[in-house]
């Protein structure tokens, strides 16, 4: 591996790394995508009609395709120029879109999914290591792996099949990405991180960081050292600068197939199970225990050393100070069941309107009105 | 472009690009300040006394310049070693500040901006790209563009004049960096992002990255592709360590004027007016529209699909459930108009000292009593 | 120093500056660890059983040192596989771990923490330059300084005796990074940022950003100049992707020996006092002042320009919107003394049972009633 000045002016791998989505120059007529999902086009109409991309009915196009999947938005639908548009049965005849062929499928919305990765064929990865990569003692690499522009792999870190590294990447010493997993620019893994198989790693992500533990001594809060590691399962995504701590002693493990969204904290020593949802700017501390297919919503709070038991749902912004039963559903500050603190919320407006009227009525009972001190 | 190891060893342009304030070495007489504020030196004082910098009172120095807008910081203002002090009138004569030349101006605060950029010129940027900066193919770079050590510019990306990308900025396939944008170290630009004219985005801040969008089919949460891109408009700031999610089929929108804090999340899809505040720890979650002229302050969180109504105030932490009429102030949560919110928090406390009271009283009417489960 | 491409493709320092902990190949006896801890091999166990690494009762095997301390964890100590275990006196014959030998001392937890150094030795740093480091013009280095691979050192920066700057780093021009600091991957110093001694400062932090400060004319948010600094003091730990902004026109402080977990922003002019506690996910508002020994857990928010007193604690997801005094405990939104919060929480889920039956009670006293709006 040598520093070649002109593969570094106008590298191969190098900018292509950093390139995904992208694959313009595909197109389809409208009898293609009425074949890709199983529908037909509406008599009449032309399935020679060809788009190249998509997009939402009140941007789209003469040569974008749309979908259409539901009568509250027949005022958009009417004044869109879309090309061809997906339309359920029941809408194939609506008003509107008069340029527009329509294919006509069920479930417009899932037909799309299935039409949006022939439009967007992501670029093609290209197997090589950077020149300007740097390569540590003692590292193991699998066939065909893609190591971007001054990415960093540290002593003794392993690459298997297909990984792809992108460009300034630092892999810690030790650490391993598994077959066909793919870590996005900038994102660091601090040693002996391990990385399953088919996992994306977002840019700015933080894995292995040392736990917030200390003890106070000597007038000093004392680090623990934290020996443990961070293990990701197979089919993980983490998301965009979110961070997760290595274990204390044991590990901090993030469950096979499990979603992560971005800003999101996960402590030393948390055990995330399998095929959980954890969404933006959650916070785990150390030590909790959340069982599989758990779903948090945005900005929860979760205490140390607690469990959350399978399946169960934790809202948006609730603070959830000790353990929650499978398949519970909580809310609010302190975490509740969602049911009680639906009707607490709603008891404080009605009652903050009878606040005076209760005090009236309690003022003629003097000698039980207790402090409030 | 060819990698020169001198130039690398000891680089012009180099660590200036990391370089931002600075300025030293300019200098000001207590006349100068008093003419660049459309103030006057008070009678008697010494307006050739020379300031080089600024500070607040209590830590200024003989050549610091400072401001007394109130009589509240007497004590402070009493005690300082300021050079020069900015005044209003009606605190022209008051006690303090020993050694201090005084100038004399309305709302010395304000005064105090049009001084700063004159005390605090920032470094001059140094057109050129970085011998070690990599440059993807059909990459189109405007006049005076300035590229620093490392930065990677994907394939077909674009530079208009005067662009300013830092070190280490990654800058995916097809993305646009408009005239006079300025792009931190560390920052990443996912493919196809597209910044307006006069951006600045700071350090670690993620645009364009995977929206958190999955449909669970076949036992797993199946990823839903995301081909949508990240569109910033002109004059937008976006602080440290944000992350913008690019839109599923449409385009997640940052409108013009807008200023973003530290560790924002904006989901996909989302749709920020002109003229925005957004303060830090912010989460918008996916498809939200904000319409112009909305400031939310910190750790607010909004549902997703909703509409926050032009002008409208969110409160700090605040969560927002639904919409909000345009020009309201919500708070709480569940987010209520602020006015509700108050009153609620303040009955709370209030009734929670007549709590055992109240049950006495119903104690007496045991029919009438429900259960509370 | 020259760019060497030989070192460049097998770069000594380079990987190796991305490692930490590790240190495989130390081992102990039980009779070592036993010295170590001021501790006793139970009598007949065999004092020269081998252990090589820690590991927690439920997964230690035959090499693993594990402790057992409270008798809660006996399920756990009866399976446990481990070689040897820390256990107290009054457990050192209880029943469980059928190979494991004991060591017997006083509280095993915190004996613990004297045996990690040991088995895990840091792997040890190497002085020197990277050839891929940028080094800026007038940069100051120490004795036996270590510059990562990629490592910019901005115009004018110092590093100081032993001071570790790993791979990517950005140091702004003009910062300062004390004797034996260590700053990890990805973390950028903006300009004229100062760190201390002993400092350490964990991936994709930004210190020293742009401050949230905006005045509105001429029709936009218009952006005020801030020329103060981010001044880090002695023994201070950063954490993950944590932003600390630089002050307006004095410095943005953190006090010696505060511990700032990740995820964190504190904004611009705030001061943090020494010994803190700051946990993942809080946000402080600009120029509130925070005094020594503070604790504040996970996801809290703290209003701007108050004052949060010596000792106080504040309590997970709390928002404190006024100042806070010496030594109190404050809790909820808005922030109340913890007592109150508790009180307030625990008496509304009451009076949620207690709603309709108030409303009967009143409605007999129609003209009492005020309404609600």
């Amino acid at each position: 591996m040598t520093a070649d000045p002109a593969r570094a002016a106008a590298p191969a791998g190098a900018a292509r790394d950093a390139t995904r989505g992208g694959g313009e120059g595909t197109s389809l007529t409208a009898a293609a995508v009425a074949h890709l999902v199983g529908g037909t086009v509406r008599a009449g109409d032309d399935g020679s009609a060809v788009v190249r991309r998509m997009a939402p009915l009140d941007r789209a196009g003469a040569e974008d395709l749309s979908f259409y999947a539901r009568a509250k938005y027949a005022a958009v639908f009417a004044a869109s120029r879309a090309g061809v548009v997906l339309v359920p049965p029941d809408l194939a005849d609506a008003e509107g879109a008069p340029g527009a062929v329509r294919v006509i499928v069920e479930r417009p919305h899932e037909a799309m999914l299935r039409v949006l990765p022939v439009l967007y064929r992501p670029a093609p990865r290209e197997p090589g290591i950077h020149p300007t990569a740097i390569v540590g003692r003692g590292v193991t690499l699998g066939a065909d792996v893609t190591v971007g522009p001054y990415a960093i792999l540290g002593d003794g870190a392993t690459l298997h099949d297909r990984a792809w590294v992108e460009a300034h990447v630092v892999l810690g010493a030790g650490s391993v990405v598994g077959a066909d997993s793919h870590v996005h620019p900038h994102a660091t893994l601090y040693p002996n991180t391990v990385l399953g198989q088919r996992v994306a790693i977002h840019s700015g992500v933080r894995l292995g960081s040392d736990g917030f533990g200390y003890v106070f001594a000597d007038g000093q809060h004392r680090k623990i050292p934290h020996v443990g590691r961070c293990v990701v399962e197979d089919d993980v995504e983490i998301g965009a600068n979110t961070t997760i701590d290595r274990g204390s002693i044991g590990d901090t493990v993030i469950g096979a197939g499990s979603r992560i969204d971005n800003l999101v904290h996960l402590g030393h020593n948390v055990r995330l199970g399998r095929l959980c949802l954890v969404m933006a700017q959650v916070g785990v501390s150390g030590s909790t225990t959340i069982e599989d297919g758990v779903i948090i919503a945005g900005q929860a709070g979760i205490q140390g050393h607690v469990t959350i038991g399978k399946g169960a749902r934790i809202g948006g912004q609730a603070g959830i100070l000790g353990d929650v039963p499978a398949g519970a559903t909580y809310s609010g500050y302190p975490g509740r069941p969602h049911k009680e603190s639906l009707r607490a919320s709603a008891a404080l407006f009605k009652l903050a309107g009878m606040t005076r009227a209760l005090e009236r009525l309690l003022a003629r009972e003097p000698r039980e009105q207790e402090s409030t001190s």
